[in-house]
């Protein structure tokens, strides 16, 4: 097993921003996908849709202002089982972010592909809670040939 | 024993510039930390200062166009004696780089920064090799309340 692991700080403007940006619509397609769906509460599935593909996310855990857990129901292969963990802290003026995308199998191409892919799509979170304006897909930051 | 990777594609303007910007001081310090020196040969020691600390690299092995290996024999406890891997391979128009930094003890949080803001640094390489400009030490991207 291998994890994919980041840390971003983010200043918030009003407190529980970056918690709402993970638990909400509204939030979500302002930073990851613009195209995204679904049901946010405990049990519920979030449709996340990009131009190369999809994410179908599994709301596990939700503790407000601390935690925020999804698995993977739907998507790549390798991606399905996967957990995708958000933890929150605070630390100064800032919300740390700890991340973790647990549960690869093999630490493959598209692996390192995706790990360098969620440290852009972190940043745009960053932007979108401390600008207003974040870099969803289809308007995300391409890092290599795939996208 | 957990790893960092990633992965980053890049349009070269003319060959082995890629290759370059990982094997000289000019090229080291126009994408990573503006304050580099040493010896980039085999056996020698790359010293990279940064506004936060710094890393001695020892360069392990050099294969042109294709691998780039170095020990950290100086820097944080958390990094001395962990590698860091750079292959890489054409692939269409890309030059894409696979980078692993391997050999740390504990996933702490350390290594979730370091994770992003590698990522970070790799979008400053390609930056610097598609359009001439990267952001090196110290006016990087900033990541979080570390820096």
């Amino acid at each position: 097993m291998v994890d994919i692991l980041h840390r971003v700080g983010i200043k918030e403007t009003s407190p529980g921003e970056v918690y709402k940006a993970l638990t909400t619509i509204e939030g979500l397609s302002g930073w990851w996908a613009e195209n995204t769906t679904g049901e946010t509460a405990v049990g519920g599935v979030i449709e996340f849709r990009f131009v190369a593909g999809g994410f179908d996310m599994k709301v596990i855990e939700l503790k407000p202002g601390e935690r925020v857990l999804w698995e993977v129901v739907d998507g790549p292969a390798e991606w399905i089982g996967t957990l995708v963990d958000w933890q929150l802290k605070h630390d100064g003026d800032y919300t740390i972010i700890l991340f973790k995308h647990e549960g690869w199998k093999e630490p493959i191409e598209f692996m390192h592909h995706c790990s360098t892919k969620w440290a852009v799509f972190l940043m745009s979170l960053k932007s979108l809670v401390e600008t207003g304006k974040g870099d969803p897909d289809p308007r995300d930051t391409k890092i290599d040939n795939w996208n």
